[in-house]
């Protein structure tokens, strides 16, 4: 079992790949990028993905909804979140003092900006594409520090000048595990997530309430609507939805079958357990049990024995 | 085949009996009430019923809606509307300055009553049961005057006085055939209607609502909706509705069964054929064919080829 | 003060003029017809109005919806309610066995029928205008017994023989006190309700969704819902309503300005309070206190200084 | 007229404020980030702030919609937007075949990702905070080559080695200029947006349906909706909306008040003219004149002289 994830070794993503607790058998590859990570999926260089899905500090992350759902081929399995913890890493022996250039990626510098402002007001940012990256231009010479995950230190045989050096302390990144989608999908259980992108025939008045009608009329609670651009111009969007249930779920397939009736193009992302454990909320008139016996009594009805 | 009619004979329901072109063999029964008709159909004592369901003057008729929703075994078959024209009936050899005395059902009075003022402005009005019982009881010399359709001049050797006396030049009465529900029932045709009435479970701000949105959102127009009290109490209901299309519909069939779901109950009273052949609209996205292709897709992705 | 009824003497509307205690010096006045009571206010014949308005077994009165609808110049400024007990009038002396033809309104043969299968099965049913002209026809010995209030034996020198012959324990009639429009409206207590009649612009699928919104997105609670036929055609309607609260409440002045704007018609039927004493349910965000804040926030947000 | 906008020189942003065509003795001074813009407009350092606002690739800037949000003082006054074209710049003498690193905004690797794979495979990406700021490393000799809009070459006295180097030639990015909220804001068009952050008093189902019915009962389309995270926890949003119309127009007005009874707060952004020209569509019954006109039939009504 490969897993592809967002590297290089010691970002987040590579720690959450360890949160998943995957078989002793089990390889992490880094790969430079989020599409990178999904396209060794597409490809069969790995059977599973990790990405990051949702920070709770920067929201959705738009690299990995959007080659979702642009791409073909894949599902989420299976979801898991870690707190996101900074801590400033350098060589060993070096002093705060001996700090000149610091590096990591932009939400680095987004998410420690008063602790940098306060104890290192006059070193130079240098924004790196990961923080892992960061760390190993440190491990190279070619800076005095790197803000990272502690687990990082290890990887690159770095110090930890300082710990806990973000400004939020409650800050959190779910991350998303994807699989091809010729795999069977995770079972329903009774705290699951959905996630869809549904593309507009047009923008009238009224078109993303009918779509969200489809949801409640069968009391089906949204955790994110997103309108993402298609690309093609200001203004031309799509709808990046999750929702609580499972597409095994009736009033969940019945609402999916909904949006494939009113919407120009309907992509199902997949249906997998919440890593909070939040369960479903089933609304009186929307268990599967009330759905079947309803269709029971059509069935009746429409033989004429109703 | 019986017809059992709301009588007597001379009624506007036999005249929508004949509308009907029952078979030549059949015969017309009529029964005093709305609700004797109905039970003639329960019992086996005929095989349909013919009774007045909407007046363009008065509305719906509570006694038809009622009956077909508190009793069972009964669906509207088919449909059919006459114009509702009045005319002057009495002996031969009568003139307008004889009539001291004249009868009709309370609606007929309703709907004549300019007539009446102008040229029987001192004639007593005397209530019938119904239009046929006062041609009835001027046959035996009882009333000087009945209001009737012409079509009861011939059934109790009257003459017409006065022709078209109605105020109102267009009423229209739409009449229903019941069926036993046993029976099956008609074919969808592209110009159908469906009758149902649904309970809510509570009247929480928004019940009424809930349940118009299991129509709209399926684009399914309604041509009547009323409250009708359920009997208990002042303010305890339910609704009588009548919708665009079938219940082989898939749209109709996917509203009902949500109707069941939020609803404390309802009762399907039938689909059928609309009188006036109007084409049901099918807002795009609501098609059978967009039902079904909609279906398919879920299926494959439930299965994990989607 | 001269209240103009529907009568004659003897009926329930009259009884529902005294449980409205009247002054002293007020005159009841009975009238003919639902239509010619209310016209009596009209022409000032009388300052105030008494007409039934929603039976808990029939329903909504057609004639005193249609007529206020249709009508100007009037409004409801109260309502009462009365139990429907019906009693079996005669002239003194008579017995059971003697009743060979008895008479009422034909709500009320609709209301006792199970008693007069049971104890007059053989006895001819004479429809009457109203339950009060029952009574007089026996006083006047045209007639064995009337269906009527027991309040109308005294009235027309009868015997009770039998008393709560109807069917129902609970029937109850809700009946509405209506004056000149020029008249100051009763003030907003917090038991209202307030009544109109909303006419269509068309009948596009939603159109009255789009009515029932503009109560529904300010928190307003409807009790009745009526689609009436407009008298035109069969399928061409205006909607009545009553909903919770006054006209006078911030909540019901704005449904009532986005009533106007997106229907051809609204008539304002009136604002009083509720003979129930239900108090009206105000949802969080809309009573008149948050009303004004918003409208305070909205002018300074205009001005520049948000 | 000092304009703050994100810098450093040789940003797009910057060439958004030269495309406003500010007055000749205006100054654009460059800020290191978003929020430092917006600060130097609260702080008076500047009196118009221009900073990004949304990418047809990206989406919505976050910076730019969190700190509008978080912060307070501030009201868009006008937006307006570039097509965004890539360059690749050097020093004057530089072949494709020197290029051994090259730098740029991470978005500008994404924006010419297929280009840099089919031109210079090889090259090293160095992620800078700005193009801008990779021109002037290029001018500083520590970088081979930028991607920048070509605008940037002149500032740091660059070449242009290759022109329109990005994957998607409709790229385009709208910016808005902010002003002080004490400022009078700008006068009604017929071409406005309205931008408004909501926060939900709680998440329950149909909670942004409760949101978007304010709207859309008064006719009102919207072109972008968001759900942000708060910041505290994963799952806790609020909302960045943008509607059309004015908060001068009768019924966005109105729709405001609707969303500040709701919600638990609302930020108003500001009302301006859209840089695309689209007309405001104005669903019958929501003009100005009918809001008013029914404002005025309700005065009448609770005079008592409707």
């Amino acid at each position: 079992m490969r897993y592809a994830y967002l590297g290089p070794e010691g970002t987040f993503t590579e720690a959450a790949v360890a949160s998943l607790k995957p078989p002793a058998d089990a390889v992490a590859v880094p790969f430079p990028s989020v599409g990178a990570a999904l396209s060794a999926v597409r490809t069969g260089q790995a059977e599973r993905g990790v990405v990051p899905m949702e920070s709770s500090v920067e929201g959705i992350v738009t690299a990995t909804v959007d080659d979702l759902t642009a791409g073909s081929g894949l599902r989420i399995h299976a979801e898991t979140r870690l707190p996101i913890a900074f801590a400033l890493l350098t060589a060993a022996g070096t002093a705060l003092g001996d700090v000149k250039a610091v590096g990591g990626h932009p939400q680095a510098q987004a998410q420690c900006r008063r602790w940098l402002s306060a104890h290192l007001p006059h070193a130079e940012w240098v924004p790196q594409a990961s923080n892992g990256e960061a760390a190993r231009q440190v491990a190279a010479g070619r800076l005095d520090a790197a803000l990272a995950g502690e687990f990082a230190a290890g990887k690159y045989g770095l110090s930890v000048l300082a710990g806990d050096v973000h400004d939020n302390g409650n800050a959190v990144t779910r991350f998303v595990v994807v699989a091809p989608e010729s795999e069977a999908a995770p079972a329903p259980t009774s705290t699951d997530r959905t996630s869809v992108a549904a593309f507009l025939t047009d923008d009238h008045a009224g078109a993303l309430m009918e779509i969200l009608t489809e949801f409640a009329v069968r009391g089906i609670n949204l955790s994110t609507i997103q309108s993402r651009p298609t690309g093609d111009a200001l203004g031309s969007y799509f709808f990046f939805i999750d929702c609580e249930g499972h597409i095994h779920d009736a009033r969940v397939g019945e609402a999916m079958m909904g949006l494939r009736r009113v919407c120009a193009e309907v992509r199902f992302l997949g249906s997998y357990p919440r890593c909070d454990g939040r369960r479903t909320h089933v609304r009186p008139g929307t268990s599967d049990a009330e759905f079947a016996a309803a269709a029971a009594w059509l069935a009746r009805l429409r033989d004429g024995h109703g």
